[in-house]
């Protein structure tokens, strides 16, 4: 059995061999390159299963980075965790009518239980709201119940025809935070204290620059007062909706009956709020980040900070004793390592690592063991790049490996940031926008008017809607669109 | 907005003033005090779906606890995570033919997604061999990609009748192992690592003792060669299946076409294995260590490790003050801490708290302030027993604290082992036998002949059946039930 951390039966080399030719340049056809990064790095694979995937293990391991990053924060700020049925009887989905409108056609149906055929459908969740509102109901009684903080992490099911890896599959993974307050205006800070949380998470861990703000009414959730998202940009000029935060007002409360005996003892509904990010930012981190060579993992979601490549010349394999205890002692200091001991040419292997992502390359070979050194590559740089490479000493090694690694985060960071900022306009004229929201030119920033009328026009012309609102910085604006009085400044693209 | 850790809105006053009330002695009824236990100390709720609880944060606590023990094992022992779908088309499930025979009766089918009626059912997961092994059949070419060892934390659907917390749900959450190897050793191999790790995890964490041993035949899993399970045993004389590892052979393999070109170019079938804990074992954790006061969690797994309780007296609340600052010390010192600072009287405070199975109460009132002390009140020993109550240095503190947790995770496996070996018999003779598996006296050991008839002659009899098998000690020994040669001695016992 292997240790821990060691290179396991990752593929067969044969296989991988093929695999590393067969990825396209991603700026010829991003959704090519994509596909074929999320399968050649292993993160998922299509299965039997019309609209499911298999997350696989290196694919869970970024998934496992981020739920740790976000549980964390999430329980930084009160929530608590929990788990709900899968199953939502249908009776208790349609009680709030915009919810169940929105759901309806995407809910797959339970009718049958062993050899029982059901006299009432149930419901594979699509989302929680309708199970979870009956449960609060029940729990909450008086004002010194509230608030109520709880986030699930679970599997839902949305009927979906297409299959994306991550960004469009009907079984997905996420968390769904759902809590009660006694306060309009409470219900109001959680939801923005979320959208916060969130914009957060994107910036400093999955290293991806988000605009933050709130949705059209068009773009709401079905059955919120108000939803709020952080909205990214892929590089083909599309943008996608990240992680989404609803202050749902009393509309649930009311369908779902859940009240309480204030402090003055009047009966009030209370006012609830609704939360979530899925895997889909795992979408948006590979098509953000990745380049020719595959993927490029911000180190703080990597499952592998660094790969030790022994490279063992004939009659001299002390490389490999080297690389497992240099392997050994950066565990030991809280990395994590992988070595990879497969009987196999290093340019090879340089190349697996590289699709995968890996941040950081150790080399090991004879003349580094001799000189008591090691040479550290960076996954960020072009390979013939300055400062790509580095010779390290080993004393310094995981002092400059924490250095590095940070500095790769940054650096993704602001090579993203670069790109949003080259890719968002301030459109000029009615011209120009219609231009860059049909050529896909990337965020094109307006003062708009917020009718629904509108947006429905720009969409109809150029397939772009709004992404996210914020305040109108000049009072007198009119909308670039059709001249009506602006009411908020609005980033328009089309979207995933 | 609270801060973490603190004492939240866990339930309105005048409801938990009833629930402590309402808990039925444990020695009178154990089912009563079960289900009482189970939802006043708000491990769970019924939900409107029939055979589906909610776990509430403070039982997810519990399986937090469990996810994190168990997958630090997992993990330390090679395997890694990854996410299957949720449904299984009904063509792929009947593959393997002992595996549907035994799961079909409990299959949740989905037949409609959105407004299309499905050509073919799909099969919510009762476990995943079928989907798995497609999947493995795909990735495994070589010897090399060998071993496979993968687990997976998720939900499963099993149709139930019956509903009773952590024991008998339509929905549950548990891990399920699933690994692929090169020989039939290997695979036996990993199916008693796996078999110790669960043993470890029971007694060392949720110290639960336990026999352990493979399974007669009537009591494997459908479609393996060989189970092997850990068995632990309630007050009521009753074991509780609490783990289980299957050897699934080759037949796994053949149905789902699981093969690999082996070093000497040959192309065999694999030898998998498949593993599982569910929240069941929270089940046995709850029934094992509770008393007529409610719960006692072994502190690995308490979600609260210590609760502070302020005593105010009129015109002083130096205690709140003095419990904060304890509590934010205690947690930087990395323990579990709550602060319960709710507008109710200390002993109803302790009562609650008792009811809920935090390991240690800390109470901090005036004269501990005066004297920079506070009394520690250990939960696993009777109110008025000695050393249940001790007054510590605010500065032996967190030292002291940690020694108490670690005799309080003692002593209740103490107390557990004591039960099971007291109610552990060696019968003497077949009437005695038979009388002791009626009377459900606990675990009951025999030399037994390893024959189906006879097993079913004692359940049909007692219904008790065999728990766990293991080596004969006197290879003359007869069966004690038919008289025919012995081959092992069995535990036999009624059980959940």
């Amino acid at each position: 059995m292997q240790s821990p951390g060691e290179a396991g039966p990752v593929m067969s080399e044969a296989l991988a061999r093929d695999v590393v030719k067969e990825i396209p340049p991603k700026a010829a056809d991003l959704s090519a390159w994509y596909t074929a990064a999320c399968l050649k790095a292993e993160l998922v694979s299509y299965s039997p299963v019309r609209g499911c995937v298999v997350l696989r293990p290196y694919g869970f391991g970024l998934w496992e980075n981020l739920q740790k990053h976000l549980d964390e924060r999430f329980k930084a700020t009160g929530h608590e965790n929990a788990y709900f049925p899968l199953f939502i009887p249908e009776s208790l989905l349609v009680r709030e009518a915009e919810h169940v409108e929105g759901f309806a056609p995407e809910v797959a149906w339970v009718t049958q239980g062993g050899s029982e055929k059901l006299t009432e459908r149930l419901a594979i969740r699509p989302t929680s709201e309708a199970i979870i509102g009956v449960m609060y109901a029940q729990w909450i009684e008086s004002y010194r119940d509230l608030p109520v903080l709880i986030n699930q992490w679970s599997n839902v099911v949305r009927w979906e025809k297409a299959t994306r890896p991550f960004l469009r599959t009907m079984e997905f993974l996420w968390q769904e935070g759902h809590t009660a307050h006694a306060s309009a205006e409470e219900a109001r800070e959680e939801t923005l204290r979320i959208l916060e949380l969130y914009r957060d998470f994107a910036e400093n861990v999955a290293a991806i620059p988000v605009y933050v703000g709130r949705k059209s009414a068009s773009e709401r959730f079905p059955g919120a007062v108000e939803t709020f998202s952080i909205e990214a940009l892929m590089p083909d000029g599309k943008a996608l909706q990240s992680g989404t935060s609803h202050d749902l007002g009393q509309n649930f409360a009311k369908a779902y009956d859940i009240t309480f005996v204030d402090a003055d003892r009047a009966i009030k509904h209370a006012y609830t709020t609704s939360w979530g990010v899925s895997w889909r930012m795992l979408g948006g981190l590979i098509m953000v980040h990745g380049d020719d060579r595959g993927l490029r993992i911000p180190p703080r979601m990597a499952p592998i900070e660094a790969v030790v490549i022994p490279i063992v010349r004939s009659n001299d394999d002390r490389a490999v004793e080297a690389s497992r205890a240099t392997a050994e002692r950066l565990r030991k200091a809280g990395f994590r390592v992988r070595v990879d001991e497969r009987d196999a040419q290093p340019g090879w292997k340089y190349s697996e690592w590289d699709l995968r992502g890996v941040p950081v390359r150790i080399e090991i070979g004879p003349r580094d063991v001799d000189a008591q050194t090691v040479v550290l590559a960076r996954r960020d740089r072009e390979r013939d790049q300055p400062g790509q490479r580095q010779s390290v000493a080993l004393a310094e090694l995981p002092g400059t490996l924490r250095e590095l690694l940070e500095d790769i985060q940054r650096s993704l960071h602001s090579q993203a940031k670069a790109h949003l900022d080259a890719h968002t306009f301030v459109a000029p004229d009615r011209a120009e926008f219609f231009r860059l929201c049909k050529e896909r030119a990337g965020m094109v920033d307006i003062a708009w008017c917020e009718r629904p009328e509108c947006e429905a026009h720009v969409k109809a012309e150029t397939t772009a809607t709004t992404r996210v609102l914020r305040a109108l910085d000049e009072p007198a604006a009119v909308c670039l669109v059709c001249g009506e009085p602006a009411k908020v400044r609005a980033y328009f693209a089309q979207s995933y």
